[in-house]
């Protein structure tokens, strides 16, 4: 194994991002461009810290950035854009971020809205999609796009990552169980086989390309999409990158449980005004987030408390995650009391520094030989794939012991085994 | 070592309660008397889930209740008293109890508030206490009543826990270094020399019962107490029973440390109004408090954010503890985001199942033949001694392995080694 | 004038609730006889504060109490249950009570569910109601129950008050606009023409009983109903009662209006657990309170904030009403600042003396020869009838006005004028 | 009376800022040229609402800004700080405003820090004030300051505003209660005579301008101050503006008042990091500040409910004052229940339009021939002088209603009577 491990030091690595003029891209952009000049501190980033000290990641400056939109917008009119709504992005930041924007703006291409419901389709900009209606062709122009990113930019590695807003929910199908079936169906120009996320999941592993999935959205998980990745030897996970208020749960429910304090019910309310936040009102979009947010807790304290999670659009707070919880618990006595948190954080903010964080170390489990999902990132999202276990300190605690292996392994070139996180 | 171990099914042990009419000590009975009679389910209580199966801690209805008082007040009109003023305990519950409450009566004796501070010496009955002023016949006193109780009883074994209110900070001195210095300073009558806290740990560690210290005053933690316990064998941990807010922080700093999040600010205010509140309420006996409450932050987090923590007295309130937090923290592009938690608990309702918890568990560790202090009830503590480890999830995660292993060995009947905490 | 108005002093009045045993019901009778027996001071009755020293308003113990229950449950059994459920009334309260419980049970009669929806319906005992279902016959019981009770206790006076749970929003229709066409629909048994609410509604006003609709439901508030109580002389007011969140909407509202603070976006999350939340978990009752609670910001501040307003079912709470409100709001130089309140009440302790104190000012307008409407008392609901006035203190001096007028007119033996609270 | 009445129209009056590049200063200079230049709306300025339409208000860019300052700083680098620091002023406007805050440099002069603390003196340029430390010449100067500015600006009015950090308390003396007395001991140098605060207002109202106390500090509250105002004809009042916590103290106060619920305790936490906040850090200064704070509570409800307010420093918040409110209160049947708020504001933007509210009021007051304290202010400030009322409403109410008279007057050309907020 050691022999299949590559070099990351010099390695220059594609992040191709589906939604690239979104609120998260362009936070990411920015922020990566202010660290770079150092206008910004690394906070956020733990690849970053001394965890991965001794690890050889892709370095920051290595990163080329590129991606796929739907509206008619440039990276730069995104980040003023961004910088008016959401106050968290100075002017100075945006000036020196101004050459790395129009530079990723080259590599921006016409992306696709199949299927992501009416509440995606009216942002998008109906010009530049009505052109090519035809699946078959959708596909494989973003498997063009991709392949075209990865060669011009000479790039060693790209990774495809899905930050655009939640699709609704899709219920599978029989084409989903075999990519002997899926294919041609897809050819036949099967319209309603499959939404956006995994068009874009197909192009990216068939390419052999990485695919992370930072939304609920379907993306790679079906098994016909995860058999074409078995194929080219892709790395894929997801899903939903876990930020705010669902981190809090999965941070807090574990402490009750260790406690033996009875959770009797946890109501969430979250509010926010970006546009992940106009597509959320769409009751079908909603449906699918919801339930991401809202299974943890059972599964961390081992019943089932009555839980309720809302996610509601107020378009003043733009960017500014604000979610109440209340959790209502019982102790000695059978005592009730109670717990009540507010989060205010910035979505994006909090989104962005996860997507490079795993964009890094997805290129290092390239090097390292890996395919297949990477439950390592469990702790990156609300849903992680193949991944039961949901307290945030064990998923961590996962990430930390298969980064020591890592870097145990590589000082003493011996192979290292796999870890997987399970209960 | 397999053959120092003692079983455990069939021992009688005594908890020896100092504050035995007060709000934990109270809380504790009725509780204890509700779970016996099942009026109330084991919430708070860890020894009674999966964690503890298959090991034979001592059973909930062989634990007899003794104690030290300084008020002219029975345990059944302190339950009275508390039914009253803090809306957790039914009657029902009292009338239940009665038998106990009255059979606890027997076992206790006039306590001491030597050094306690003007706070707590108020609420002293004067008269009880005058008649002994001469220090050493005053550690004889507390001797023979814990050992009384152990003898009458016919106790295997018991556990001195102090739940009284907090002491003001006490200044080491030359004595307190070694047992051959304390002791005759004693004699001497040295009236300065020690807090009552520190006097019920002599008293309990000089007969080799096990000593634990629910509160931030000195108790056991004199150098020269731990060289006498050395001597007896005895067991002890402390000090200051982890319950609400600090809990809170200990379980959330790891949260932002793990996701590199900087705590730039982290302000705590407490108020409350139970007879504990009313002492700190004094300057001197706050001050001891809150240096047990604000240390964590920084040790987990690995810098030091700026940090405030206020304890207030505000009478209507009464046992409801009530915080607020509010954490401000810079994330990706320097961004101050938010979370503020409001946490509002019985204290005494989160208190007292940690005391059985700690006194079934020491219990099982006199039975395994341990001795001295006993660092796997660290997640038990806001400062657990000799433990530099103040996440909560990794302290508990040390008593589960510490438990595992003695379940396996309990099975195995194996050696097994000491499981410490720390970094 | 002077010659209208009657002594009120050793006058005798009637409370018919509507929901007798329900937990507003409950609380008002258990509060009534705590108060009597000085069991408990006089908090949340206004009419027993300074405001109406000098108003010889009907006398605490001249109340007697019956109403209609649609489930098999005595109001002994009822406060029993609420003992159990929300943890405000203690058991000396209860028994003290006992003697009142029992009278009142003599006053309670089978009352009906009809159009009140399934979720009322599920709660109701179907075999006390399905005797009959001829509306005619139900409207003349109703009639022939509350004349009875007046009759029987020789009662000067009966309020009829709605406190039972939330209807489905009912839609006018023809015949409701003249009385001349309502009373023939009902005789022609058009089981679709009214709800519950409006059939107490009419047997009050016929009676010339007093009504008052605490809930969100139709009640009187139907022209042809209004009409026939024009013809009786009846009093009536509504509708919804204000006794929290909305409570502090509308004392809020006009702090930020006159700071020319603009309020961007004002949302409410309502949880609570009693049988009301049961009720309005189902989404056609829950429309008909929303629409009551989300009206008055914007009539008070005089534009159109983004609003948001849920009210979800939360068991463990029970009674305990929990209410985040997150007001977003922009001020000099457009900086959005936040202010946010958690208000966590009980909700029947909050109704409960609002009715006495509006019985007691009916019986006092009555005394005074009024009829038809009752603005003077707008300060006590959500939706208050032909009043426009939606901020609190406004409607408040407006009710001080009036009772100032009424002692001075009182004293002074000169006729009064009926101020209107208009803007 | 209408004689008296001057033209406000064509007026040019001038604001004299003590603390003039101050946060507050600074954003009130910002935010008028924000406004003037249609970059943001008049939020947060009452004298732009319909209140005052029909009043000849004095014009907001006829409004001229000079003021003392004791930091080496000037306005546009103070406007250059606040816009790193606080996150509420754009680029944008700064840009825009640099013409108006280069003007206001030639406006600015040297103040004095006398006896304002230590933790005030720190801030101060000591360079720039120690040539001056006789007190006869520091007056002196401050007069010919402030004089100087309305002559070289050919200004109609001056109304001199205090928005200085808050000085310790001072203790009345002797001296203190006639002028006769004052004046020969201020020139005896009598460093320990007075404040700073309280030699600005010496130098205000001696030259007859009006002088407004926007802080708890001394300032004109001194007998033989008021009487040398009467001998002028100046204009005053304060003190301690209104802008946050305390505004809704007294905007809830009189809800529970109304509801009759009792207040049991009102626990005000107050935490902010800007250079207020760095002066509130030390205890003398502080005090002044939590007894401005305290006292209404009381006085609204008419009973003395246990109180606690804390303002503590803390850095990374700047400007942002956020304020955790818990209010227990106890209704019918006795229960208590609690209504907690958290208020996030920018404390220098809420307190910037009350500023140029009250300068516009102050020179209507003047053109309506009014001299001496201005109770229709009352709603602006947390302590107003000589009104008891603390009330909000009530405070608004009267405010309306002197508006209202003006307009009357000044359409009706009939003399108007001068309305005093009284109970």
């Amino acid at each position: 194994m050691a022999e299949q491990r590559t070099k990351t030091t010099g390695r220059k690595v594609g992040i191709w991002l589906v939604g690239a003029c979104g609120g998260v891209a362009t936070t990411l952009i920015l922020g990566l461009g202010a660290i770079r000049r150092k206008l910004a501190p690394s906070h956020g980033l733990i690849t970053e810290t001394a965890l991965c000290d001794g690890l050889d990641l892709v370095a920051l400056d290595r990163l080329v950035i590129g991606g796929h939109e739907i509206r008619s917008m440039t990276p730069l009119a995104a980040a003023r854009e961004l910088q008016q709504a959401s106050q968290f992005v100075s002017d100075e930041v945006v000036k020196a971020c101004r050459p790395l924007l129009e530079s990723v703006r080259k590599n921006v291409k016409t992306g696709t809205a199949l299927h992501c419901g009416a509440a995606v389709e009216n942002l998008a900009d109906r010009a530049l999609l009505e052109s090519r209606q035809e699946l078959p062709a959708i596909v494989k122009q973003l498997r063009r796009d991709i392949d075209g990113f990865k060669k011009s930019n000479r790039l060693d590695h790209v990774v495809v990552v899905n930050v655009a807003s939640t699709e609704p929910a899709y219920r599978p199908r029989a084409a989903h169980t075999q990519w002997s079936k899926l294919e041609p169906a897809l050819e036949r120009n099967g319209q309603s086989v499959l939404p956006a996320s995994s068009l874009y999941a197909i192009a990216a592993v068939a390419g052999g390309h990485t695919y992370l999935n930072f939304t609920p959205s379907l993306g790679v998980d079906v098994p016909a999409i995860r058999e074409l990745a078995a194929q080219t030897g892709a790395l894929y996970m997801g899903c939903d990158g876990k930020t705010g208020e669902t981190l809090m749960k999965s941070a807090l429910a574990p402490m009750f449980a260790a406690r033996n304090l009875k959770v009797l019910s946890w109501v969430g309310h979250n509010i926010f005004g970006n546009r992940d936040g106009l597509v959320l009102d769409d009751p079908l979009n909603k449906a699918a987030k919801v339930r991401s947010k809202d299974h943890l807790i059972s599964s961390i304290v081992g019943y089932k408390p009555q839980t309720l999670v809302s996610i509601e659009y107020i378009e003043s707070l733009q960017d500014w995650k604000t979610a109440w919880d209340f959790i209502h618990f019982a102790g000695f006595l059978n005592t009730k009391m109670s717990l009540q948190f507010v989060w205010s954080g910035a979505d994006s903010v909090l989104a962005a520094p996860l997507v490079l964080d795993m964009v890094r170390l997805a290129d290092h489990a390239r090097c390292a030989g890996e395919t297949g999902p990477m439950p390592q990132l469990a702790c990156f999202f609300k849903s992680p794939m193949d991944v039961d276990e949901q307290n945030f300190f064990r998923q961590f605690d996962a990430l930390r012991g298969y980064l020591a292996d890592a870097i145990r392994t590589r000082h003493a070139k011996k192979p290292r085994t796999r870890k997987r996180v399970t209960r």
